[in-house]
């Protein structure tokens, strides 16, 4: 089996039953999930050697962190145990013109508090093919982002390919903050995966004649905004998911992807949101499975897309489908009629 | 704090949860609710002082009823504590050709049978702005009806101004003792609330050219009843929502309203339902803090339809939404995008 | 009352809450449900004195199956105690392009374990006006073929009218296999249920110009294979439910209909899903009744698409509507407005 | 199969989850039941013809009702179908020193404003060997006592064994009202069924020397009571169950009967309670079981007592023991221990 | 009525649904509760004109704690809004003899990162009559001990008697430096509340012959306590509850009182646990309502002890229990018959 | 970490909620679990490196099963993939004197079908110290008996530590095929668990003075049988739980061992049942466990005695205790006060 390894914090996410708002919730559901925890868990879902670095509490929050992992397949033997938080947030799920909403209370959670030390890089990069980050990590404190920056640069050292979601989170840093971290991480990433907006506010560049608001896309905006960015990172893709929000309850759905040759934009799915949460992570970890299976770039987009278009449909972080199932729709058949 | 008033009955409505029909329910939501109470949880959220007016029994499904208010920041000083029932109403929720559909319980209830001397209208309506009850009040009972009337009175002695909502329920009264009960209030109304179908039912006016069932609505024959509406009772404004029922799932929803000078059709959002039961509840909750909040008609009105548009999202009768979240979806952004 | 009767196996439906997948639930709703049994449940609430014959292990799982068909009206004195096991099925509801799934565990239950003897064939069908079986029961194993050929012999024999839905599953027998069982009882059937693909992988026939994946069905073609199954097999009517699964969410449902004379395609209902197993169950249900009832051909199919395209919101096995709630539908109100 | 008849109101009961207080709960659990309907769910599921008689509105929460006792075997084609409620109680679950808490909304149901004309008991009581109501019909309202006084005396023509259990309740009658209704009431019964407070308050008796709070019964005073009352009213067997509350947790459980030649003192269970309403009413259809099998008075007072302890630790007013169960525990079996 | 003050912090609590441990929660039952904010919904409950001071966020989980207390009729008006977090803990009931767990993650709370100057103590202690805290704020931070403080002097400058429940918590501080804090802060104090754990820890009295695991209690123990504690403090009263903690599931449970006079052990009740969180705030609200009221110093701990007895049968930290429920079995009915 | 394998079946146990009867059921609990399964559980909890070795389908039922041992950190790469069933148990939990009640539905199951080639038991047992079954996987099958003595010979040969759990089931085979199958593994066997009626059954001991079902048990009449079983098959200790059963409630839980020395009673716990099933698998585990720790036969017994008195407090088959929670008990505070 092939190793891949993904970094970065796995919460604690407390969900409103149904469509309930926070202030109706007499419960909430308990769902471990987290950005990069998500790529492993997809991963682990294709079939890959995957392990999950990060840092939780020994207390039974933190080990019901763990077992989520391990429960669908990712290997935890990475993960250090102290600090005394699980980070936190609280989601409710929108619907039609109410949005979802997200409160978040991570804030010195034990993968914040964490130090470079805490890790044995060369022994988690050992035979690691791919390791997969994001601009998450980097934002929750200046631990995450030496944290961050000393696991990138071991695993380049180790031989890895290196993909970073750049997820720009605002609550987390400014956009200078932000820049003055990630621009400097751009030299080790060969796969770098952002929409618009992150583009904008982690690295400084401002996509051009994209309202990202409206729920139109100009598709060719991004050809020359990832040539672009290729230029001045060196990165071998570039990547963004193309979310047309119509509402909270419908979204579009697609994706463009620049690999220094050409760039291709790929089918577009309408979906019916179940819940979105996840739905970039997937995503990514369609990507990479797609690129590690030796897939030419049009055809990893377009696992990808599927893959996380079939997220969508799917309660919690977590993309629970295998790989036949996304090859099927794939494949064409979108027509949703029941597997006997 | 602006002090408003509303006074109706607060029922409990069982709910059986998700798509369940009554035959497959093993348990029931239990849900606090009714036309004014439900103005009135819209008005406490939207920051107003706002008193409901009603009488519930002293057990302990009375208090869960005073509760359900005050957890929302409701003031239940003004509700009278006897009689013996609590009303009640069964509902199922619908789906696609499905219709929702209610059995109402409410007979003999509280406030049903309570009397004019129960309530010290004078004391209650000290200070107050605004006053708002609706159609369903005066047809549950003769005493309802006096009870209306004379809290009505004393609002307008009182200086408030008046909102009714016709909502006529013709499993409580024939149109006849309707509009003999009704007609006669109308000169204390200020701002009258009604649809199409109360407009005919409980004041006598025939609205013209309107297939209610067909889900088409031809909103100029609107314009043509609220001026003659306005011309017969001296409302200052007449107003209603418009819903197109596409199916029990989807729904068209817009409003339009006279003030005398002007007609206005509102922006029509389309709704993907979760719990419709409230909407134009929410309507009135809008439109009256729009008009308290001195915004012009048309602004009025348009806070008005995206409060109520985005109760459809919400389960329960009373509306959940902030005024920050209405006026974010007044302002255009219907998009849905997650809020972190 | 009109004595109907139904054969074949009630299971016990395993289904995950909600939108989860199977590896998500840590509990399953237990529903109770098979082709026949839920025909059966449909004629009990439109009125008939319906009677279900299967076999049932004595043991409370067996007495639950019991159980739910009692408490929707149906008639269970014939149904056999004995055998070991209630077959099971698992599944999982799909939404947008996921597919809703099904995993079987259904071999050596009591019915498949049954013998023609354990059933009083000449007392069943005493005075029996109908009687409606599917392919599904002579698929499960040898005996259960001799057991619905047994049955529809003397139920001819005693005068009622047959039908049967052909209902392939793969995951019994191969068409061959299918075929050689299912060509001969076609001998007794009167009316012949069967969508496109049932009608080629049970009798042989090839559907020409449909792609059932694509979404899009040719409905001409039909009325040429209609024709032909009637010529060779002598039906009275030859039937079948149309779906356009859009996706999972989403389906167009219609159906068309042959009677010798004329050919006739259905109203075309949208569809949004909240349960779509049982959706081919009640309508056949809806037909067998429109026949019963003695309405025409064509306001026959009426009622029974109306009646099925009304089953696809509601969650289990079982047709939970009223015939007026299905005659209001055929009546063309579409609206979903709430029922008070 | 042995026809049984029994007569009263099946209500809906609105239960609390787990031992939550009215007012913190979100939903009740919907359960059908009541004295002479649960009776007939026991009676029915020992394997009589049992018929239950009462009147029920047309609308879907009368018919789950209805379902509610299909559902275990129980033959309503004898309920009338009218009427605008169902009665209505709301119930919680006690524990340790804190009782359970029962709210009623009963008054103005189907079965307390139907007519005697509504039930044709002539046809009712043809071939019914044995007949039971209780105090409570009469008490509901005028036309339940004409109900109850008829259908007793057309039983007693029909040749039926009659039983009643007294069940004062204070709610629905003071003691001079119940008195000047059951006296009368008490010629046609064979068996009367009451624990001391009812033997008091129904038929103007005293019981010396028992303190009903205290938790500790003299079990000697009964045997002077039973002789005296089958003296006056010439009953066949006097029974009472007696119950020690030592906590609304913890009971102790027993009876004593008197057939005009002994008086037995029971055995007596410590009962852990999951759920004590309807242990009453399991009680008398054990008895009644007993005595229609033909066991001595003292093994048809042992079965009640089992079936009786057996149903406190049954959720739900229904007692779901069959047989093989209660006579287990008559056996001695009261180990507990795991029946693979 | 009479105005009553409680400060304190309010939680979240995350409590895993029935006996579910940590490790298998699939979701949290979220309740909202914490040492005064409990005693402030008792006192509610008892009539009394019940304030709560804290600091929570403006988010709506800092919302939903608002409205948990307005919903049982608390008075929220000087809950200062602001600040990041709402402390949380994880809760897991025991049984038998596994002990319920509690996880903290309560640190940097808004109530724990206020200012003495967010409050106008002035303004709260206005016709303040009893003020009561706990030992716990001043343990959560530096600046809660302050505001503790400032509140303490100024509620005495008021007149108001003043109430303390010691509550020392050892994942908060040493015993060292809750001494520090808690000594100084008993000049102002007229009742203090404390078992003999929080004696020796807060104010460094060492109980003599307690075995506090041993489950067996001295009684006399106590006497001399109270007794030095009084001549040293100056208290007007010393109070604790005793719990004898046979198990998880089972508890022995009464108080003692010594009022410069006399010392009184009271009734002693055998508890069978549904949620023993809230069980000592339950008994401090007991005895602030005894002594309010104007009970003897007896009668006052037995209404206490009575109370707390009770709340060990409900769920959550609240207690849902009226006075003329608590006088109920003060007076003597603990059989725990169904009230009707 | 120590290498221990275990080898059984893990079935899909449909547990009904609460206290639920089968019949009342609307869901079930998924629980997954078997006997050597939930050893493994509790020996992965307690630090092992354990591994499962069993064979399941490929679907998503059997993949189920395998992230439930996943989650809890059980290896599973031993387990073979393929086969139609998981097989199947329905539990309900009885309460005072109805006991706990379960159905089978477990032929054919995946593991039962298998053949002893599907396994490397070379690969499996390499470095393996304890290997642990029991007698339920030779009743499933003669394939399943072929697989456990393959296993245990393997196991022997390559040096582990061999103990057995006799745990006879009479619905799966006769004490004569048991003893035919079980006799001759017993020369493999080093530690033998098996309480009063296994030994009788699968070995043909008869353990004389014990009335099994009379909640006494006469522990000397243990020392007398364990004797005569070493003799006979030279085990180095033979050990049994003791279960007294009062009610299903309430149980007496101790053990015995001999160790071909001393003849220790351990402990006796009185319990309060939240779910027995797994009890003794706790007990298997804990015992192993304090052996391999190389603690005392005393200390290991009572180790095991109170790691499985614990487990009857929680809720499906695994063990979810940590050694320190053991260790706890062991060190005899037994009173469950709050662990903060």
């Amino acid at each position: 089996m092939i190793k891949v390894v993904t970094l970065g914090e796995i919460m604690l996410r407390l969900s409103t039953p149904g469509f309930e708002r926070f202030v109706q919730a007499e419960s909430f559901d308990a769902i471990y999930g987290g950005g990069e925890a998500n790529v492993a868990v997809s991963l682990a879902n294709y079939g890959f050697d995957t392990h999950f670095v990060s840092k939780l509490p020994k207390h039974e929050i933190g080990q019901s962190a763990v077992n989520a992992l391990r429960r669908y397949g990712v290997n935890t033997d990475y993960i250090v145990r102290g600090g005394d938080r699980v980070g936190i947030y609280y989601s409710e799920t929108g619907a039609s013109a109410r949005p979802s909403k997200v409160i978040y209370d991570r804030a010195k959670s034990a993968i914040a508090e964490a130090k470079v030390e805490d890790f044995d890089f060369e022994e988690i990069f050992k035979d690691c093919k791919w390791f997969h980050t994001s601009g998450i990590t980097p934002a929750i404190s200046k631990n995450g982002a030496e944290i961050t920056k000393a696991a990138m640069k071991a695993a380049k050292a180790a031989g890895a390919t290196l993909s970073i979601d750049l997820n720009y989170r605002k609550k987390l840093w400014t956009p200078k903050q932000a820049q003055s971290v990630m621009r400097e991480l751009m030299e080790y990433v060969d796969v770098c995966i952002g929409n618009e907006e992150d583009a904008s506010l982690c690295l400084g560049f401002t996509p051009k004649g994209l309202d990202v608001n409206s729920g139109k896309l100009d598709v060719s905006a991004y050809e020359t905004i990832f040539k672009e960015m290729m230029e001045e990172f060196g990165f071998k893709y570039v990547v963004s998911s193309l979310r047309e929000s119509y509402s909270a309850s419908d979204n579009g759905w697609s994706a463009a992807i620049y690999d220094g040759k050409e760039f291709y934009h790929s089918r577009k799915y309408d979906v019916r949101i179940v819940d979105r949460v996840g739905g970039g992570d997937s995503f990514a970890a369609g990507l990479i499975t797609g690129l590690l299976d030796g897939k030419s770039t049009k055809e990893a987009l377009e696992f990808a897309v599927a893959a996380s278009a079939l997220k969508h449909t799917i309660k919690g972080d977590f993309n629970m489908m295998s790989r036949e199932e996304v090859e099927t729709l794939v494949g064409g058949d979108a027509s949703g009629r029941v597997q006997r």
